[in-house]
């Protein structure tokens, strides 16, 4: 199976390094709308026109399904990515909400922690979705800073330490943190221990758990090859693979 | 005088506010490109593309010049927005490189740091003048996270001292910090603290002092209308420029 993997710029890699590491999938082809990144701050109509742009350019690219990498693009523009697309189209929504079903030792009376642009926490996808399964301790917060922190490889230091101050003093405890966006798995560990060991929800981790439960995958590539495409600096896209870890 | 601002989001509104406040021009019209912000960390192919898109709106509004009140636009794309303009264009860093000239107690031999984005001190154009013009104790540096804390507000605090110890804290005292970022006029205050007082340039002092150095401008303007457009969510634009004590 050769995937399609589309994000507004490079968090989406966090999504394609999961999925490389599988060996569910033949191939991936990456492709980062970086000429126009970020899509967080943007409106709806805006990421949705850049979203179907996106999907033109996978229909003529012979993949066999497309992933949406992007937590902002999945909330607002999923649909209709999917009417468009000549492949089925799948968003990372879902798949989060479903690994929060199946964590050990999370019940419907858990605290969960929403964490995300601020685009995807004012759209309310995530706390509805979450809620409608029953649970009542949801806490939904945009984070925006973590993004450029992330860009700029601040992954630990007093940088970082106070922004999770700044963001989460208020707060209560979560027992388990969903991480909305694709950018915050690299401070995945960082705000687990500030929250004395809280579960945390990646969308890359969760897309392969969704589409190995949806899908026919055995896990038979030794190798999975990546192709990374960029609407500008592709350069310095798999620059950022290569030190997130991706096999170029 | 009527005058066209550009910028690739709200950080220009610092310079509209100066040339507001200043009684100089009838009237403003401001256009932020909000859809695609930020430019200051893409190509310069791409941000000389959008820029002329830009020069075609204003090429079509009526002002009597135009304003780039962005660094990274000012760096790359205004010659070629000079050629497409059917009005004067200006941009920022010749006038913050002429208030350098100006500062009381600042001679050659003064330490000058400045900041901006990645693209603006990657192209080396504000060194490369400053030097020219005999100062040999230049310091640049990119500091793309203080666009974040500026958009979040974050004008104080220890989110802001952190980011400046990082930034900072290998630095010699400059005597003048040039902000080569039109977002960076709302935490001049604190940078110039940090600096034990070290003087600020401001791109949109520093355009307005030149704008009436070169051309004939009595201030007779008891008030100047802006008018607000940008590519998308033209409320949050001035939703920010109202927080920034524009006059709407």
């Amino acid at each position: 199976m050769k995937l399609g993997i589309f994000d507004s710029g490079v968090g989406g890699l966090t999504v394609a390094r999961s999925l490389q590491r599988s060996g569910c999938f033949s191939e991936l082809l990456y492709y980062g709308d970086t000429a126009r990144v970020p899509y967080g701050s943007k409106d709806a109509n805006t990421v949705t026109r850049y979203a179907l742009e996106a999907v033109e350019f996978f229909n003529g690219a012979n993949v066999d399904a497309l992933v949406v990498a992007c937590n902002t693009v999945s909330v607002v523009a999923l649909e209709q990515m999917q009417r468009f697309s000549n492949k089925p189209v799948y968003g990372v929504l879902e798949p989060g909400v479903m690994v929060l079903e199946q964590l050990p030792e999370i019940d419907k009376s858990a605290r969960v922690l929403v964490i995300a642009t601020r685009s995807t926490i004012g759209s309310g996808e995530y706390q509805r979705r979450i809620q409608q399964l029953g649970y009542n301790n949801v806490d939904a917060l945009p984070t925006p800073l973590f993004v450029p922190i992330v860009e700029e490889e601040l992954y630990e230091g007093a940088i970082l330490q106070e922004t999770f101050k700044h963001y989460f003093k208020a707060l209560p405890k979560p027992d388990v943190v969903l991480l909305g966006c694709t950018h915050f798995p690299l401070i995945a560990e960082p705000i687990s221990t500030y929250f004395d060991g809280a579960q945390t929800i990646h969308s890359g981790e969760a897309m392969l758990q969704w589409l190995k439960q949806h899908l026919d995958l055995p896990e038979q590539y030794a190798q999975t090859p990546i192709t990374i495409l960029a609407s500008e600096n592709v350069e310095a896209v798999k620059r950022v693979a290569t030190r997130w870890q991706l096999n170029l």
